[in-house]
């Protein structure tokens, strides 16, 4: 019986999503010990996405294949049950069919990344936005954005270890928006790069401060080269937040 | 010279605002240690409302004169430099005239409780949202609250420990709102008793539940009676969120 889990984390205390040796404290590895904790077997989670070191999400999407017939109720009350000191919990289990992959179904991912910008150091949300105390031009930061938009080789805003094997991407959704002293910036694609969200976002900034000109970002997108891409936007400001499935429109929304 | 000052908090650590014997932790002692720490002299932080234990602040606002001369850039930068490890910043540092009283010019008071409205616990939002995972009916909660609006004699909601003299009040606003999975509710008033809003709010849940109608909030307020009023909201839900002074409209938005 395969279930379609969706999950929310803090990424504090987590080393990223990805089981690895020597490093028992990934998000796969606490919530697939929840699960043996359940049903007393060894399962493996496939996840939409594998999110790195201090990224958060709102609605990781994972599905697991259980050898005995159980129902999403079960499943959610029992892993949040195992889940309760953790700083991950199911928002939601559903049975699907196996033809349901979680990572090879998916047909959009979406990404916020939360600038606080402000000149007082974040307090409410110490650890979860990038701190940004200088002014930011608005404007600047969406025309850029319009030339990321699109099919593109994404070299220049990948990371140099990435190991898909090309950087041909499409960029679907790049919004900059406010919200009180927070900038808000919305990205959706069918698939990204490693760390192609925090390099755009990064670069994004040094143009809303006035250090890179939009037009540069158009050079660099060109140059397909990691050199002429800007710095790296934090993790902590990162968050994945939905996955959406052609077949399974209705979970859109975690 | 005196100094109005902005503050945000995050309650969790803290055991409320004010100081007290054996009671190191308060905002108040922290703030005024960084203060000490800042110009070398023990000075008494004055602040527009004292919250409790667990209750966050957007907005607090406090007053402080301090002896020698210095700038509002100077104080900020400082007091936030000494406040550096601590779940409080000073998001705003103004000199103000001598007739400004961080608590008596205050003529308005605002304040939002966060509950977040599904069946998983918080995740992201740990201990800065009361949860609830029962259906709430919003429309019954928006007709309990109208009775609530307006000049009334809220002893029904205050604390029976509450030290004001009487239980007079006018509340001005008591909006309930949806934003995803939270529901929100936003109050002002001039001034509220000691554990009115919690008060409130944890009744008004009661009758999204469906356990009250709306009209048991009426009679409720009517018997003037603290034992006919509903459970207590916790306190990690509620948020300081700004205070209005008549002469200073400019800072109503922290």
């Amino acid at each position: 019986m395969r279930f379609k889990i969706i999950l929310e984390y803090d990424g504090r205390p987590f080393r990223g999503w990805q089981k690895q040796e020597n490093r028992i404290a990934s998000v796969q590895q606490t919530v697939e010990e929840a699960i043996t904790a359940f049903c007393g077997e060894q399962l493996t989670l496939v996840a939409a996405g594998r999110t790195d070191a201090g990224v958060h999400a709102l609605g990781q999407v994972c599905h697991v294949d259980f050898s005995k017939p159980t129902t999403a109720y079960t499943v959610r009350r029992a892993l949040n049950y195992h889940l309760r000191d953790k700083a991950v919990k199911v928002l939601v289990a559903e049975e699907v069919s196996e033809d349901f992959n979680a990572r090879f179904s998916a047909i959009t991912r979406t990404y916020q990344y939360r600038v606080l910008n402000r000149i007082a150091p974040p307090v409410i949300d110490v650890g979860r936005v990038w701190h940004v105390h200088y002014n930011l031009n608005l404007d600047a930061m969406r025309e850029a954005a319009k030339y990321l938009l699109g099919y593109h080789d994404f070299t220049t805003f990948r990371d140099s270890e990435c190991q898909a094997k090309h950087a041909l991407r499409t960029l679907d959704v790049l919004d900059v928006t406010t919200e009180g002293n927070y900038v808000l910036f919305d990205v959706a694609a069918k698939s990204f790069l490693h760390h192609q969200v925090r390099n755009m976002v990064g670069t994004l900034v040094l143009v809303g401060r006035g250090k890179w000109t939009p037009q540069r970002v158009k050079d660099a997108l060109e140059a397909k080269d990691r050199r002429a891409g800007g710095t790296r936007a934090p993790a902590e400001g990162l968050y994945f937040t939905s996955v959406l499935y052609e077949k399974y429109p209705k979970n859109f929304q975690a």
